[in-house]
């Protein structure tokens, strides 16, 4: 099953050219990226998102309104333990994300309830539960523990260190990632819950981030927490050929890894504080987007392709050099996309101390980005793009990069498989 | 403008005796609590609560999905610096409650825009912003800063040490409190950050915690992280009778805080790990009630009262003698009744290591109950019930209290009024 050819996507995308107002202005659909994915935000709370299928439903649905992250590292030393664990989580997975609690596992006394109960009456809220596979699954500290490292891929690289980065090991890396997205922040928290009691034993805890979404019209590009348009210019997750070219692993990848993708996340913080004391033009100009109408500059409507090489009266380029639009556009880096599906954070506030003079002491927002992208090959995805914006972005002065971690998405699993196990019957 | 006569909730309420299944089983009403207020949970997003009236709208309010808790501490030393941000503070919360962003604050370009812009275009999602006044506001560390101390209300006590408190100094206290409640999270931070932002210069971000509620469906308890119904038994806020004899502060407090409150606010960590690792006949004793029905342990239906007498065969009571529920009710507390209006939390996780041996070191959930009541006498609440409580509840085992803050909220103001304009204006 294809979200392409989910007659239920076919329905929506209909629904969205007559009625969005984006239609009416007749700009290019196939520009909106995610605001063709925001017209679903305000499905009914009962939506259901099919679990077994060609692809992990997690990379291609429209974004939930919550998102819980998770990532685990592996304590056993057993294979089975491994395959063990991801079947359980699969058969999990696929009940959580038809009907979130298990009313039966909670209803012997004299038993562990099997299920916490806590989303008992919750509808599933469109949950999907996306997996993924970290470089250290394969080979960790030089020791091959589950006699997978000769079918590590070539493109599951160690993320190189990009200028900028202050990554803490208790945000990076680890062997398994679990990401539970849900339009009802319980249902997602429950479905992550239930994992980690699965993994008791087998895997602990590494790092998590929850995340959520403003609650936007249809057909309008949600707003980040810098006030911006965020998602305007995005590969599509209803166009099956951009899809296709982005984002699915195809021939040039492991067979186990075919129609399954490479996930990066980031926790970004954003010194929101600072961001919030700019004069508006110098926001947008770092930007390269007016704020209002998310238009690029120099253009007025939002879906207006950015103009890269106008130049104002003085010769000066009316799109900033160093301005995120430009650094980010397909036509500056050979025509690289990526698929963005990014949550705003906010884990409240932080306590900092600076290690230099003056010596300042704060308490500010533990907020920004939860940064996710989905492609291809990551060395011409995420490493490409953002060897170049960690340099040279404008927006850097605001923003730093403080987790990381680049996992390799296994396809969908067809009923009575476990999600990655073409990893295991191949070794 | 009282709760109790506003238009909307009367028909919410004939709603609800209309089509709760609740009604139907000819349940007493009175006794609902949360779940007469539950049925709200789905009023349309473009909801707007009023600011203005004779009490802060947050106290009473059906709960909103999602909520943001700031305490302050004040840097300033000049009582007009308060006065200045209480009036700037009353009057952003008066306007984003109707409207969540302020457009024209962002179009200038050679300004730095007066809204963040990240709610542009959302709705107000039923926004409240509540206000309260910690006992250091009136007297710190000995130091009365802005000629109040002789005004602090008796009440207003500073809150005593209770068994098993773990408080750290990053979740307690706080000269002002801002809390602003939101059925979209966006909008709830949006809020916050404009406050932070109205008060650079004069208060710091003291601590946080932002909270949110399942959706469950109309007329149904919510469940919280323990998987069991919350709120069975609580102050009904559309119940005048009630809020007037355990809410809202009347003659017996000072003029200033006359229609007011006193709010407990305590991040409470449940220990979600090990409570998913207990029989369920356990956690119901631990409880005193069942888990799927909410009814109290020898009772078949939620809204049964326990029966607190009630004896097995054996002569044991079949409510446990430090069962949540006995210890809660108001028959073993001469009556005491709370307004609980309490938020699951979920921070994501946090690393742990042991103070003695065998000094295990953990990856566990920062997550729990963000734990609020308001009344109107902390004395005669919460410190008489969770005195009794924090010794011989069987639920401590699994929650630990780390951090705490008693504020006195005013009422609430009048157009041209700011909130806790009296405190100032009797001085």
């Amino acid at each position: 099953m294809t979200d392409s050819n989910d007659p239920k996507h076919r329905v929506s995308r209909r629904h969205f050219l007559t009625r969005s107002a984006l239609a009416a202005a007749a700009v290019p659909i196939a520009s909106s990226g995610l605001a063709a994915q925001a017209q679903e935000h305000h499905h009914p709370a009962t939506g259901t998102e099919p679990f077994w299928g060609e692809h992990q439903r997690g990379v291609t649905t429209s974004p939930q309104r919550h998102t819980y992250f998770m990532a685990f590292t592996l304590t056993t030393d057993k294979r089975e333990d491994v395959i063990a664990l991801l079947r359980a989580w699969t058969q999990a997975a696929a009940e959580m994300t038809q009907r979130p609690a298990v009313p039966a596992g909670a209803a012997s006394p004299d038993q562990i309830p099997e299920d916490s109960g806590d989303t008992l009456g919750l509808p599933a809220n469109r949950l999907t539960v996306t997996f993924g596979f970290g470089p250290t699954l394969f080979e960790k500290d030089g020791v091959d523990r589950y006699g997978l490292a000769s079918l590590r891929p070539e493109a599951l690289v160690d993320l190189p260190r990009f200028p900028g980065d202050q990554l803490v090991p208790e945000r990076t890396g680890g062997d398994l990632s679990v990401q539970a997205s849900a339009d009802d922040p319980m249902v997602a928290e429950h479905a992550i819950r239930r994992m980690v009691r699965l993994a008791y034993g087998t895997a602990n805890i590494a790092w998590a981030q929850t995340g959520f979404l403003g609650g936007f019209k249809l057909g309008e590009t949600p707003r980040n927490q810098m006030g911006f348009k965020d998602g305007t210019m995005n590969v599509q997750t209803t166009d099956p050929a951009a899809m296709k070219e982005f984002v699915w692993v195809a021939e040039e990848g492991p067979a186990w890894l075919r129609g399954g993708s490479y996930m990066v996340v980031r926790p970004i913080r954003i010194a929101l504080e600072h961001w919030d004391r700019m004069k508006l033009a110098f926001q947008e100009q770092t930007v390269g987007r007016h704020k209002i109408s998310g238009a690029p500059i120099g253009q007025k409507h939002e879906f207006d392709p950015p103009d890269l090489d106008a130049e104002d009266k003085e010769g000066n380029p009316v799109i900033a050099e160093n301005s995120h639009v430009r650094l980010a556009a397909p036509a500056s880096n050979d025509g690289v996309q990526i698929l963005r599906r990014g949550y705003s954070y906010d884990n409240g506030v932080m306590h900092l101390a600076e290690r230099w003079p003056p010596w300042r002491q704060a308490t500010t927002f533990d907020a920004g980005l939860l940064f996710q992208c989905y492609q291809r090959d990551p060395r011409t995805g995420f490493i490409k793009l953002f060897a170049k914006m960690s340099a040279f972005d404008m927006l850097n002065q605001f923003t730093t990069h403080v987790g990381s971690g680049l996992f390799a998405c296994p396809p969908g699993a067809r009923p009575g498989e476990y999600v990655g196990q073409g990893l295991f019957t191949e070794a």
